[in-house]
């Protein structure tokens, strides 16, 4: 039985979009049952909906945090959703919202963690001087960018790089990392144990 | 003119080998004048040696830091050095030393740094669970592994590793990476400017 995974968007969604399209694969363990999104005019809505997936839109304005965390949940399981995929969703989720979810909810993030957390990777890699970035897909822990690393990639930062241009070329091995991470958790090939991710075949 | 550069290390100097060996190039733009310990019987001292290249080597022990590092720095001065590259070299180098040699002194530090600075970048890099990790050649800066960066390479860590066996992996790049910052740096086609490492063709 293929895993039944929602995908939470704010905006266009070009993750989710990778995630549509890997899970496609007859052999792929896991769906895409669900994309919600908390921006009810998010872009990637409507890319979902034209590949007959579900989806859910409910704006968090008027919303306590942990009140919205919680009618997201009521969402996911009312959907039956066993895993989630954070994509471009821009809320810190609440720390009752990733109890829930824990050891079932990964989060992408365009830099190679622990280095560069935070809503500004590109532009603090390059101010790092670094010269190797990447992206990480990990899972959610109650710590912002701190959950235990499932896969990483590695990417060049080029003399004379901008943010944006760094973010080009790391989206292109975010769009590859992420099924490879939701792929490895809904076939049991990792899993969350004690705040690490461990490995087996 | 080849660039005369110092190799300061205080054990067997894996490094320096690879810098040695580089350096034997017809066209590379610096020559290895001189290998100097802390540790009167490294292994390294050796080997510089056997290929030809003159030694010194100063215990610390008696000395106070800055005392000792104006002894170093008298040697290189004496030996007309132009460059110096830290390889394995166990001493934190005092802030005078470290301001003499500004823009002229490499260091070479196991991770992709600014992740695992310190003494321990492999076992901390593998307690982080990290997928990816790597070395980092550096402008050496008062603070320690802090320095402008110059190059690095990307090592994955494999399910299961031991420090050990990651620092193994590591060293390989090391000893490709540790030369083509030389090169860079000797050719001029790297500088340090305002505390960042400025590139030009």
């Amino acid at each position: 039985m293929k895993k039944r995974t929602a995908v939470l968007i704010s905006g266009r969604g070009s993750n989710m979009r990778s995630l549509i399209e890997a899970a496609k694969a007859p052999d792929y363990p896991a769906e895409i049952s669900l994309v919600f999104s908390n921006a009810v005019d998010a872009e990637g809505l409507a890319f979902a909906q034209e590949h007959g997936i579900p989806t859910k839109a409910l704006s968090h304005k008027g919303y306590a945090r942990e009140a919205f965390d919680e009618a997201v949940d009521a969402i996911l399981r009312e959907a039956n959703i066993e895993l989630v995929c954070l994509a471009g969703f821009m809320r810190i989720v609440s720390a009752p919202f990733v109890k829930k979810w824990e050891g079932q909810m990964l989060n992408i993030h365009p830099s190679l963690l622990p280095s560069f957390k935070g809503a500004h990777a590109h532009e603090d890699a390059i101010a790092a001087g670094v010269r190797i970035s990447g992206c990480t897909v990990h899972f959610v822990a109650a710590e912002m960018d701190a959950g235990a690393i499932i896969v990483q990639a590695a990417v060049p930062v080029e003399i004379g790089d901008t943010p944006a241009a760094l973010a080009v070329r790391v989206l292109v091995q975010e769009h590859k990392l992420y099924p490879e991470a939701l792929k490895l958790l809904a076939s049991g090939k990792v899993r969350l144990e004690g705040g690490k991710a461990v490995f087996s075949d």
